[in-house]
């Protein structure tokens, strides 16, 4: 008989059918009339009660079914005589698959950090195959959005001898045996003599070649792996995670915020329109862990924060408008930021952003025209002749998630401000050209994957939310 | 006015009506009465062409109107005079946005080659645009193919720390100062100090971490870049590709060539429905540059050659029934083979792998059960003690295209191919885990998405299907 999904099986309901379900045991109970079993096939993440009587079978197969065991069980369904689901399995056939001898997950609440610790047994879990499921979600929403609006998919490369940012410690990679070092006459690494004749790192970003072939697609995107190779041992940064940098000729800095305001409402939307399920769990999670602490009286519950996002447009101020509101804030007043805001022209710190989008404005914000000075040198200057048309977009409980700008297109200006950033204009020449024929005004944003899939399942550690995290020290599995 | 793009106003065709253009300029004729340019702004390989009296405009803006210029166009839509379009516009006012001296891209045919070197101008060519709209589509059909069934597409680690294959040569990645690397007291490099507190790698596929996700969320792919340090010289080679690794929970190995096979004609049908246009140009331009060459009697046009994939199922035969073809076939009888075929156990060349599909079959191949010999640890030994659940799908005038197995889900098997190929079974811990508690039998298979571009575009050279290719030497971009 042919394995169904349990997935399927809530959504037929099919009472009285003959069917055949495979999975693992998530909790077995037992009494002398009757087996409980919940099985869990990774399909949703709800389990299937399989009901039968112990004396069925023979009783080394009820022996070794535990925690963790993979069965096949066949059986037929019938309506559920409690429980939260309509139906459950009574079983006709009962067949293991694998054991599970001194399986680590066992039926009890584990932590967070243990969890990291056996990623690759994390998938079997209701917490993380939610939060996979959720970012799956979140992923396919990305490329519909583009594909519907006739985006191309671009796979900028992984391997760059170009540093996008000017700035960002960088991975190298090389096939050089590191051992026995090639050298020059000069007695330095010869790295003439490497894979690709030069020195190569992980990109950082795919903006720059995005911007390429922007400028003759005219809408792209990237969705790909990048890289910082920086020691931050915190709960919002990986050595590696996802991006996506859709670049667009013709559109401006409005345009820009525009398309972003849509882009994060409709994968939102996306999300909560499909994972439902996925997020009342890892609601109910969120709540029962508060159970007992000290209460915010601005929280929310997960599905309203989102709802939150979907309901109301965002607020969009100028930088120097964000920097009125933070000096005559209370806290500014109060010498309560460690950053205290006196004059344009510094950055924006984490606590200032969080004032703005938690207390002040308690919706995303979007802030523009940054000063030139604190950001980017590919950024279209201001006829101000002292700001950039950049945005920021931040959101609540998670800071910047989108960062992106109108791009400077006059030649003139971009290779003015590479060579006042005292960078190698060489090596960008070929981005240079994209100016020298044909430039058009053009713009883009960069959207850090995984941020945006915290905010959406709530995780607080960005750890939690890639299967495989990379930090310092750690590329374990 | 808001700018529409060309691709739009195909399909709307609204005559009569104001609009506005943005592209880039391809070609300018001009006479004493009228001036025809043709504007292409990426969204479809169709130009739009623009008609106006040459004074309608100050000279200055006529003369600067070259190929490569970008342009904004206003006017009024009107019915072509002749041409391949059903419309034309009538420009009312025309804008310079760039403008292109000396221009790289003239109006002529250009090698491939020197494309290649100017790689980030390429995307404003027909053929390239074409290209890369066409693995926009393949991509977006891959994620769309495997979301409408359900699996979760999963980010597997580009660092890492495993050798998925056990071989094949991999790129190290470091943040050591390879001028100055610091070495332990036997004066080895101290990779204790690098980032990662370890030596890692760039990922050659992401199938292990794959099937961990897989032993939980039942149906999970991956589509992420993978890496080969090879020094390969050739039109089939990237040291950097993308490679999709879906891996599936209780499918075995007829389930996993059913699966390929089906996702092989969804996305090749999904190129021939949305990328007709640019499907034609590129089988016109290969026709084109048949002209005067030797006929093969067995070639037949791009779209014929797509068309085939979706009529007819694939042969599928045991690599011991592909030795007996071919130990029969003409060219082995004349010697006419590099590698003669004389016993069984020997690896199949890519002269034998095209024998089987382009003469003797004359469609894809799918060939199974290989010797355990040749093949990687990881694939489920066969009763018969000598063959394992592989099986690969190969292509016209591609070979292989398709790599997969069914996975040894046996603990006890598994250790012991471990351990007879010599690889380090410490390193492979967390893998052996997935076998240890609750295994099930489980299958996947890897594609390598350039191959497919390859075939679906007729592109003879695989650097002209990726964006920035990767390959000794060459990191430029």
């Amino acid at each position: 008989m042919k394995r169904i999904k349990i997935k399927e099986l809530f959504i037929a309901n099919p009472v009285g059918t003959k069917v055949c379900i495979k999975g693992w045991v998530r909790t077995k109970r037992i009494s002398k009339q009757v087996v409980f079993i919940m099985l869990n096939d990774g399909s949703t993440i709800h389990n299937l009660q399989i009901v039968t009587e112990p004396e069925k079978f023979a009783e080394d197969i009820m022996q070794h079914i535990a925690t963790g065991v993979s069965l096949s069980v066949c059986g037929t369904v019938i309506a559920s005589q409690g429980g939260n689901q309509a139906i459950e399995l009574q079983a006709d056939t009962i067949e293991i698959l694998g054991t599970a001898t001194d399986y680590p997950l066992q039926p009890k609440k584990h932590s967070l950090e243990f969890l990291r610790e056996i990623a690759h047994l994390r998938f079997r879990t209701n917490t993380f195959s939610a939060v996979f499921r959720i970012r799956h979600a979140i992923s396919y929403a990305i490329h519909q959005f583009f594909h519907e609006q006739g985006f191309v998919y671009l796979h900028t490369p992984i391997i760059t001898a170009v540093d996008a940012e000017g700035a960002g410690e960088m991975f190298s990679v090389t096939t050089l045996n590191m051992e026995q070092l090639p050298k020059t006459p000069q007695g330095q690494v010869d790295f003439k003599r490497d894979f690709f004749g030069q020195k190569t790192s992980l990109t950082v970003s795919g903006q720059l070649e995005a911007e390429a072939a922007a400028l003759g697609l005219a809408e792209v995107y990237t969705f790909g792996p990048t890289f910082r190779a920086e020691n931050s041992n915190t709960t919002r940064h990986l050595a590696e995670f996802w991006m996506v940098e859709p670049e667009m000729a013709f559109y401006d800095l409005a345009d820009n915020i525009a398309l972003a305001e849509r882009f994060l409402k409709y994968v939102i939307g996306f999300a909560l329109e499909h994972c439902k399920d996925d997020l009342e769990f890892l609601q109910k999670r969120e709540l029962d862990a508060r159970v007992g602490k000290q209460t915010d009286k601005s929280f929310l519950p997960l599905l309203d924060r989102l709802d939150n996002i979907l309901t109301y447009p965002f607020a969009c101020i100028s930088y120097t408008e964000a920097i009125d509101i933070l000096k005559a804030s209370q806290p500014n007043k109060e010498k309560k930021f460690a950053y205290p805001i006196d004059e344009w022209g510094c950055d924006l710190q984490s606590e200032h952003e969080r004032y703005l989008v938690e207390k002040h404005f308690t919706k995303p914000v979007i802030i523009t025209n940054y000063p030139r000075a604190i950001k980017a040198f590919y950024m279209h200057q201001q006829e101000d002749g002292k700001t950039v048309a950049a945005m920021d977009i931040l959101f609540p409980g998670i800071g910047e998630i989108i960062g992106g700008s109108q791009r400077e297109e006059r030649l003139d200006k971009l290779t003015e401000a590479i060579q006042s950033m005292g960078m190698n204009s060489n090596i960008l020449q070929w981005y240079l050209d994209t100016r020298l024929f044909g430039t058009v005004p053009h713009s883009g944003f960069g959207l850090g994957l995984e941020r945006l899939v915290q905010f959406v399942t709530g995780m607080d550690n960005i750890r939690d939310v890639i299967p495989f995290p990379r930090t310092p020290g750690n590329a374990a599995f």
